[in-house]
């Protein structure tokens, strides 16, 4: 019986500015990651995401980042460990508690944008934000990219580990995604990306852009809910999943 | 056997910007009222107020605020009560989960400045801020002024209350201060005020402006760390409390 | 031969957070109040809205705002007049230097939202705004709401005033606006609301939510650019201004 | 006649946090650098540090920085040109305008922190901040690292240029700052730094750390006022100044 979490982020929008077509991406994920203030989102926005995403049914993660709203969080800061310890640990437990307040359990957390970039590269600091984590819950389970520095620092800091892939985009033969700016980044046919994913779930492989196969572990898919087209996307994938006898469940009934 | 809680505003600090000598005072308190990162602090502030007070033996109770970092919160401000209970619900939850990634058990809860002084005024806003509390975690302490609407809310939400006195000020017959631009305000008299506290907690009672004696609860005395001066007034009223026979000690062994 | 202007708030996206429909509602109007980053907008989209407006040849101005971005700027915030002037004079230079960079001359200066309300009514708060404006430059026009404490300060300051109407809204007898909450405070029916405001241009007079003719004086019509109701709603009142003979123009051609 | 400026960052304060010894320092300084708000200071801040160099005589520059208060500045930030260029034309027009509010004509522009150093690594972010200051007002000054990227973008963009020296600081042969973390890096000697200094102005030239005669050019010596032993340091360097017939003057009068 094969499995597979898809997971979205949520909750990015801010005061009187939306971002997202959440209430029509929550049904259809098992996971949300739910931005925590400081890249997006506010109190008020993650107080009704939690509302919204337990109703449905789905599992919630923390999806800390940089201190940096005007930048979306995308834009790399340069943080000693002790900062990105300190922010990690207030935004995720910000959201843990806020969690509690629902009576809802915090299943993972997925650092954002330049922090998931540049933590999937630097294994000091995956480990100040690994800590951060462990500190507040060992149980919690970290979301990364295969063979990133993030999920080695997990499992040295004795924290569960959740594997995400992409289905849109290309991988190196070490498993990396290739970067956007060269060819072969971005697989552009929806065809082709969900066969992919079909094969990363069945066999645990993928064609690197070279053209070898590779070994590839998929816990979860990321998909976006930010348009007609991406929403469209997230329909198509379920199901093809499900026409394959691939159940989609959170991650916490995966690892 | 007389107790009193003295408690201070810590961790008000953030990024290059220092406030008070939180080293100093902390040696004289039994509980800190930490700054969350919306009127003060920052999440290094924080990680490190909590460790100091951690090793100190103190106790540790959040200061939540509003979003006002460039007018220290002490503005007012008009926010809707799913505002105020999210923006409280976020402060308290962050350092909430800082304090247990720690191994402290947050003590109480003390809204800061204009949210104080608003909330003790206004029952929806009160009860806003003490449903937050109540849903993270219903055994935390409201810290409150006696005969506030927010010790009333917090009742109401089945939370245990701390009432605050103030050593310096002046109060008025119905338990309220005198309102600072008003003769009677301030206590200016070291020794005075140091009476009127020992009076507060062994009979329950202090002369209020008007001449006339009325009922006081004095669970904890609210002292300032920001100065050389406001260091000895400490030192003096510890000194004092103990030659009366009043053992200084944290909130949770009061209420 | 009657004139008129129509105004529009501008530049309120922020980061990758998107408001209003800019390009569709620029063509439209004759002035945009464009937001200086304290309750919206950020440097990069102040730089394109003015690029934008000048390329289609109306007139820019100033929308100050309180320093809330959470709550945009909508929310009551108690400012001292330091701050007050301060706030308005640093948002108010930076929008006023960004003109100059592209080699447009800024027209006016409109406080936004919770600003604007409440120095509507509080003499000292206009004051303080208005002197920002013209020691900054003494030829920029303030908009205001007609028999408001802003334009009475802005007039003390030696300033122009352009009185500003809401197709939409009652008025008082006063000439202030009825409350969103009470009966009458909105003109639903949009040949209503727009055969409103051709009175209010051609004889300067507006019956009061009593029933009563009362005078006033329209300098220019605030619409808005938010929706494609509100678009729709904008080409029919410049439909309806222009078969009337009402020359829609910016605000230095009126005042 | 030898001339040179004194420089020091002022204006750094933020709400009630209070930064550096402004009232000091501004009586022995020539020039001035004052924080635009993204980094430090705020506009009540603003308006009173120039109210007060001005009254002191001395001239005023802005001091633009990334949009970090919590990191002050020092973090390496990504921008894009876009932004670079942008959010320093946002601050410098804040600044610009509020000084020509007070009569005072912005002299000059010293970008801070972390947007100083990678600017003097980088031409094309020198370039983005450069064009934002000549489309403010080509009469401004740009004070900058000699042989840095950034004068080179200056010059490119038709802007005179000042060039800054440091006192304590070792140099490379390239005219480079010796790195922090190298040996060389600071000159711990007092007066050993003020010679130094006096043979920066008297000879334009430098013993490098490798013991190789250089020239350089020093328009603008940088000190500091964030201390006793700093205020102390900058007294002792104007009474050498002074015994060697060097005048301290404004760089408008030098460059």
């Amino acid at each position: 019986m094969y499995r597979v979490d898809l997971n979205s982020d949520l909750g990015e929008s801010f005061g009187r500015y939306t971002l997202g077509m959440d209430d029509r991406i929550i049904p259809l994920i098992s996971s949300a990651n739910v931005a925590c203030g400081y890249h997006a989102s506010d109190p008020v926005v993650m107080m009704r995401t939690i509302r919204n995403m337990k109703a449905a049914g789905g599992e919630i993660g923390a999806h800390p980042g940089f201190p940096d709203l005007m930048g979306f969080g995308r834009r790399n800061m340069t943080l000693s460990c002790e900062e990105a310890k300190a922010y990690t640990q207030y935004q995720l437990s910000a959201l843990y508690g806020m969690c509690r307040a629902q009576g809802v359990t915090l299943q993972h957390v997925k650092p954002h944008g330049a922090m998931y970039n540049m933590a999937a590269k630097d294994y000091e600091l995956s480990k100040a934000i690994c800590e951060a984590i462990a500190e507040v819950d060992s149980s919690l389970i970290v979301m990364g990219l295969s063979g990133s520095e993030t999920i080695r620092a997990a499992k040295d800091c004795g924290l569960k580990v959740a594997l995400e892939v992409f289905a849109d985009r290309g991988y190196e033969e070490d498993g990396s995604l290739v970067n956007r700016s060269k060819e072969g980044a971005f697989i552009r046919d929806e065809n082709e990306a969900i066969a992919r994913v079909i094969r990363m779930i069945k066999e645990g492989k993928v064609k690197a852009v070279t053209g070898k196969d590779i070994d590839i572990q998929a816990d979860s898919v990321c998909v976006h809910g930010d348009g007609e087209k991406a929403l469209l996307f997230v329909e198509k994938i379920r199901g093809a999943l499900q026409a394959e006898g691939i159940e989609i469940c959170p991650l916490k009934e995966i690892c």
